[in-house]
């Protein structure tokens, strides 16, 4: 059940004050006192601040008494103190410049007293690849004794709060409607990347217009349908990248959509058929819809994230499908495409309410295609709600 | 003069293997025998295979003798067979899985005997945010000595060969067409989103249309413009994000279009004004296209980075515009949306033909709006070559 929109489609800065302060309990607990983030993911997180991650690096300091002290080039300032819900903003002129920012983000560090004692960060150091390259946190702080507080964070991202998988169930309908725009254009002759875009520009101006004043776009805007590549045989390819192939009657598609709603992105993912699907087709995408089905009853709060891909891979096994196997099960999602935990073998992450997922294993068959659907679902007291609701059977998904 | 179409619009294997001992070259006169490389631009540089970096780690690793070996999960390996150019490929399971797949790296520079001398590497290990957590490549190499030869790479990758050079000029004729349809659709009443989403998708059909088969999809697929939320007062925030605004008359808004071509992009941004533009807006679009014009007469050969931004820079104290100065003069660019060397006082690279460079200094008028052109320009053995060919003047520049 819906409520009538009636406040802005983001997290609300009660919730990114109460995010801090369990932070820093958590911190406290493993004998960090403060932290420092550099993930623009984790920044966001925590501050409701969304930017372009360039060569200039940023930073958020959380003290240990979780005050929130963001560091940003000058030309983020002002976006920064409009943007950012944090007690306070500093800046620093441009990267290198002739003091360099991590210099910056020391003397704060030296101002707040962070500088001497235990300190968590997510990185030593700022790791953007756009020619960025500077001295480590550790090395502009030699009296601090820096200590990697990543899965700290990682754990509190895992559990969704109500809010989030609200956004995240809000981006699940219009990842549904750009999925159905689609499957209405993928037709033989056309183009791989123009019904993409095409589906997509639609999609989120339906969204747009709907969602109105209460949409704030966020690490992304609108709905976004494709196919990355995985198109005819090339289907096979369980991450192939766009080809721009123009579709034929009998081919395989693997499509894949979503929408960005506060920052939170769902998953949808689809095999479909240009006007056939040939026997062999068809029982390797039953097999495909077993083994989904499977997963999605073996995922219940309590067991092992690695106890879900198990019983997929014994699937593999038991049906003599181990060749087409590829990936694993599913991953963790919210704010990136995938997160922690996984749906792996090597994941002993206990799985509990309000962790989100795809779930998605996938047959792929050299020469003559891949069939995968990813849902997306949030686990429960007892069990898994499914938040994507596109059809599942073959025959809704010839195009 | 451009020639005919008659070969893939990509780096060839020819070039890809000069890289590769150029690279080897270097690395042995830095004592390094061979190295890793993680970050995917610079693996696609070497290689020519683009990928979804996720949370599965993917390593390059290049031999004292300039042999390509690169690893990827299993899920990439019919993909990294067809399309990587590299000498053998190796692949693991999955992250995190029972064995880690940094162990398996480790594994195969031991089988390489590249475990026990100076090894070079871009990062201490996989940087992914994507939920990755592994150990260092320091950790699983406990008797190498690990050497930091990202400037190594950024040397190779700053200066651009004539086909790094002409497939950025191609890039450069779609990102004028995708701005072109920008400035035609952005109209009061229209929605930012919308016109971006529309201008992209159309200047990305013509553009597949026309160059047909030879256009392979590499890093990116077409041509894309927008706006990223600079529109009326929001254009004196340089790094705004999307907001969904309709337009209306008398806004300022500054765009940007660019293309991706072999991999590589260019970049092309104006101001723009719909329907008319005030006494204050021409003031500070004069002074914009004064102090680029004197960015474009200081950029030459043989002189530092850091000179042109303190010319620019000296621009704004003598015109007494300094409060409105929000970032450096410009940067590389090639495989990625910024590159070493920047256009900063801190940088003191000597500027050398082949480089290619964004030209954008600013002026940010808090409650007024942002006033920036960005053009891509390539430094030639006497000067530079502008290779965004948008009008710049005013007159122009009314939507």
């Amino acid at each position: 059940m819906d409520k009538l929109l009636s406040e802005p489609l983001q997290i609300s800065n009660q919730e990114l004050i109460n995010r801090r302060r369990a932070f820093c309990d958590r911190l406290a607990q493993a004998d960090m006192g403060g932290a420092v983030i550099f993930d623009p993911a984790s920044v966001f997180y925590f501050t409701n601040f969304a930017f372009i991650a360039t060569e200039r690096p940023i930073a958020l300091v959380i003290t240990p008494a979780s005050r929130a002290v963001l560091l940003v080039p000058r030309l983020e300032r002002e976006h920064a103190q409009k943007q950012a819900f944090v007690d306070d903003v500093r800046s620093y002129d441009e990267y290198p410049d002739q003091v360099h920012p991590m210099q910056h983000l020391a003397g704060i560090l030296r101002e707040l007293t962070m500088d001497q004692g235990t300190l968590g960060a997510d990185h030593d150091g700022y790791t953007s690849p756009w020619g960025y390259m500077g001295p480590a946190l550790s090395e502009v702080l030699p009296n601090a004794r820096l200590r990697d507080c990543r899965r700290i964070v990682q754990e509190m991202r895992m559990i969704k709060s109500p809010a989030e998988i609200a956004l995240i169930r809000e981006s699940a309908r219009w990842g549904n409607l750009a999925h159905t725009l689609l499957q209405q254009y993928a037709k033989a002759g056309a183009m791989e990347t123009e019904v993409s875009e095409r589906a997509s520009l639609e999609a989120t101006r339906s969204m747009l217009m709907t969602l109105g004043q209460f949409y704030r776009p966020l690490r992304g805007s609108g709905a976004a349908a494709g196919f990355r590549g995985q198109v005819g045989r090339n289907a096979a390819i369980p991450h192939a990248m766009t080809i721009n192939a123009v579709f034929q009657d009998g081919d395989i598609l693997v499509s894949g959509a979503g929408a960005t709603v506060g920052g939170y992105d769902s998953e949808l993912e689809r095999t479909m058929f240009v006007g056939r699907a040939g026997d062999e087709e068809r029982k390797y995408f039953q097999l495909m819809l077993e083994v989904q089905d499977l997963a999605f009853e073996t995922i219940r709060p309590g067991r092992e994230c690695a106890d879900v891909d198990r019983a997929v891979r014994q699937f593999y096994k038991d049906r003599g499908i181990e060749e087409y196997w590829r990936h694993h099960t599913g991953h963790g999602m919210g704010l990136e495409g995938h997160e922690a935990p996984f749906f792996d073998i090597g994941d002993h992450t206990v799985i509990q309410p309000g962790m989100v997922f795809s779930v998605e294993p996938g047959i792929y068959v050299d020469k003559l295609g891949g069939f995968r659907h990813s849902d997306t679902i949030v686990v429960t007291e007892t069990g898994i709600e499914r938040l994507t609701y596109y059809p599942r059977e073959l025959e809704a998904l010839i195009c």
